[in-house]
């Protein structure tokens, strides 16, 4: 029997009808046993005549599996594996940790910090090339986007292959409206013309959306396993509304297949989170009750149980739904946004990923142009509060390869600052706000503090938490006294969050004390109780 | 007949009753008339047997006056005096202008710029010499201080002179409660006690709040002189409650005393306003009720109907009422503030000034430890939206006198950029919000866009301001699409609000135009209509 190492895929590959619409025509599934556990994952069609079933196994030992399938020659196949220990590195998917956090499936903590390059996917081989050659060196180790192009600002470039069988049908630039089957009906992409976002693509497309392209879905795969070696999670977004092909436009049915389509070839990769759509409320055709019925799809397909959001752009969605296992959101109040973390975690209960709180970058809009100093300052505000928090950057390039988009090249101030935190909150630990914040500075706690069995209450006033990291921001005091637990000792360290400098005080501290601080901004403390 | 120059102070000097209680024994004021207008004003007792009737008269011409007291040497006392022109430099008291805006009463225009030293007039003289020496070379033109003395971190010194007869009773440091007297009963100061607020002093205090302390106030008098010789006006609090002498704690008869005798030695100074209170709701005894009555009396005895306005610590004074000529906020959210000021305007439909968003400095606490940088971007984003902004500095010296508190010196590096600011304010004019402020980008409109005479409506859109003013704060664009009016054509003026430097564009502009920005933060962009 062979051997496979536990969360890497099983994958089986029959030949089957090649004839009709195989996407469509043949259903096929696969049963996978391990002792009384069943999971049912569907097979997907991946072109030549060729269907396969993948499928991540998560507990070390005999598996079965069974085909069903309503095209005969792929019916009642039996196999079976053994599931090994993981390989190192591998620590299976993300899954929710004590109520607000993360950890890996095998426990190994998780801690998002992540970045945003939509349409990285779909560029030119050297620039894909230029993407994970980027990652290698940052501290990112989350990703999002979409497989779909991207029709945007600084995004109107053709992708490399196209998701759906088709293609371009009306003329190129200057030569629009020639193909009389412009239109809204499915499968025919009508062009930019009812785009509100701008750009410049004049062409007009018509697509099988009824035909996935394999071609296209292969290519997208090895971009997702370039970022699992990476140990770069992907923050896979379904849906999103900057399109001028008709992928944004489709019909349930087609949205459906899709779904089904991607979760069968997506599923069993470990490194995977489903993000139903970006900015969701931007689909003007689509309600809450069609992206409830999308996300409750892909939790019953997705046998992996892979992490589920959806992330807004105006209003944020109802988090607390049963298939949302994570809050991403987007500020949707261009000046009070991070310092909200710790309430939104309180009012969703579940943990909080900032998605989206503007780019570093200096482009013309108001989402894309801060500094690097202000996004490292944001991530702060997000992290001290018990939250998660994404990177972007969209400085405008001469050939307006902007990371944000395209991916490429970073060259923005924040990522190594960002990773700086990073290593810091992994030293740290699952941070839970305190419940005694002052009114002037946020206060974040480690430790045993936080009862997670009985939901959200914290230790009570006086149990002295494990760490404690309070984050000053804008303000620059040069002193400042501290009112630490009398009965617990600490250790504190001065973190300049912008130089990157840790700065350990002599001896420990408890109850009031009064500290010397260096009197400028985005400076952090971070107190730390001995063990005696 | 006396020539008294415009906006001057007339004054009338009797000799009267010594015996008694004359502050309280005598009552005396004045009528003023002027063709067929009357003002009454009250007169005071200034010690030794001298009562005084101040009064500023504002229209040239021939004044006659007639005291009436219950003291016959003091009753029926005639006057004439001839109003001329003012003098150089003097426009008056400053009104409310065009609903949301201040001028004189001359109607020269003025722009708030105000900073805050809350007890500078009861330091040592060397002290209250380098106030004034260091107002003369700022860009201040206003102060918010109070003539009661202030208990309070960093202010743990005695005044120089007592507004009231009487003084120490207890012992001091390391003697107090050896003075029975020491209690709550009115005309005693409890010490520090019952003060929430901290602070070193270790006396009782005795005072007669019926016996006001003349030379006190003839020492306040030159602080106010002092001011006005520099062309700043003084933001007069009334009350605060950082005490522990008593005078935050006097009865409704005892206040109202102090009141009538203030505004009588002070009504008649034309650059005084009237803060009834600083941070009136940390006063436990009183409510909304009694800062009405107070305020409405001082209404009714200030001939000269100086400014009135109430400054909040937490929720913010019901500013619609009628007695209120201005809106004087305290942020009262750490986060979220300078952006509420255009809806601070439409809400209480006042001008807005925001007396308090934090001050530079380097202290211990969050409402004094914010860099230069930072409240210059305050005072941007307040003065951008309509509104006007005052300064303080909490740099923490090694002899504990901070500006905030003492007066003295100013090392922080707000001032020159809020100067900077006010020179450039004062040639754009009075400056409205935009009703059409972008969500990443807020608009100032200066001209004749606005509609004072049918209230809070502004120019149809299409209609051009004379000059448009943007601020882009935090954001740090590198290019800009501006959508100006079709029809009217622009110059425009990049603004580098932290190095204080202003490039003019070449040309002029008029619809979309592309405009290269520096790509850093705190820039500002004017636009000025040109004349064909």
């Amino acid at each position: 029997m062979k051997n496979v190492n536990k969360y890497e895929i099983y994958e089986i590959a029959l030949s089957g009808p090649a004839a009709g619409n195989p996407f469509t025509d043949v259903d096929l599934r696969a049963e996978f046993c391990f002792i009384n556990r069943k999971r049912v994952m569907s097979g997907f069609y991946d072109g030549g005549g060729v269907y396969k079933i993948r499928y991540m196994p998560d507990c070390e030992g005999e598996w079965v599996c069974r085909t069903i399938s309503n095209a005969g020659e792929l019916d009642g196949k039996e196999y079976g594996f053994t599931c090994v220990s993981a390989l190192p590195g591998n620590h299976g998917p993300v899954r929710v940790s004590n109520k607000f956090h993360f950890t890996y499936d095998d426990g190994t903590p998780y801690y998002p910090y992540g970045t945003t390059a939509y349409n990285w996917t779909n560029q030119a081989p050297d620039i894909v090339a230029q993407t994970i050659k980027t990652l290698e060196t940052t501290g990112f180790n989350k990703i999002r986007y979409s497989p779909f192009p991207k029709h945007y600002l600084y995004n109107t470039n053709e992708p490399q292959l196209y998701p759906y069988e088709g293609g371009i049908v009306g003329g190129t630039s200057g030569d629009d409206g020639k193909d009389g089957a412009v239109g809204s009906a499915s499968g025919v992409g009508t062009g930019p013309a009812p785009d509100p976002f701008g750009g410049g693509a004049q062409a007009a497309y018509k697509f099988d959306f009824m035909r996935p392209n394999p071609a296209f879905w292969r290519q997208f795969e090895e971009c997702v396993l370039a970022m699992e070696k990476l140990g770069i999670e992907t923050d896979l977004i379904l849906f999103h509304p900057y399109d001028c092909w008709g992928f944004a436009h489709m019909s349930r049915n087609e949205n459906l297949l899709y779904l089904r389509y991607i979760v069968a070839r997506l599923g069993a990769f470990r490194g995977v989170w489903w993000s139903m759509a970006n900015e969701y409320d931007l689909f003007r055709d689509r309600n809450e009750a069609d992206w409830d019925l999308y996300a409750h799809a892909v939790e019953e397909w997705d046998a992996a149980g892979h992490l589920r959001s959806i992330h807004n752009c105006r209003e944020p969605y109802d988090h607390a739904k049963g298939w949302v296992t994570h809050v991403s959101m987007q500020r949707y109040d261009y000046h009070s946004h991070v310092e909200q973390t710790h309430k939104w975690r309180e009012r969703w209960q579940k943990p909080v990923a900032v998605d989206e709180i503007c780019y570093e970058g200096d482009i013309d809009h108001g989402w894309g142009n801060i500094s690097g100093q202000e996004l490292t300052k944001r991530f702060w505000d997000v992290v001290v509060r018990g939250g998660y928090c994404t990177h972007g950057e969209t400085y405008l390039r001469d050939d307006e390869n902007l990371w944000w988009a395209k991916g490429g090249w970073l060259t923005g101030s924040s990522p190594e600052r960002i990773a700086f935190l990073r290593k810091l909150h992994e030293r740290i630990g699952q941070i839970d706000p305190s419940p005694a914040m002052d009114w002037d500075l946020p206060w974040g706690l480690s430790g045993k503090q936080f009862n997670y069995e009985t939901g959200n209450r914290f230790q009570p006033v006086g149990i002295a938490a494990d760490k404690m990291l309070c984050y000053f921001s804008f303000a620059q005091p040069s002193v400042k006294t501290f009112s630490l637990p009398a009965d617990a000792k600490y250790e504190i360290e001065i973190i300049d969050t912008w130089d990157m400098s840790i700065t350990k005080l002599d001896g420990v501290y408890s109850g009031a004390c009064r500290v010397q601080l260096p009197g400028k901004p985005f400076i952090a403390v971070l107190f730390s109780k001995t063990v005696d």
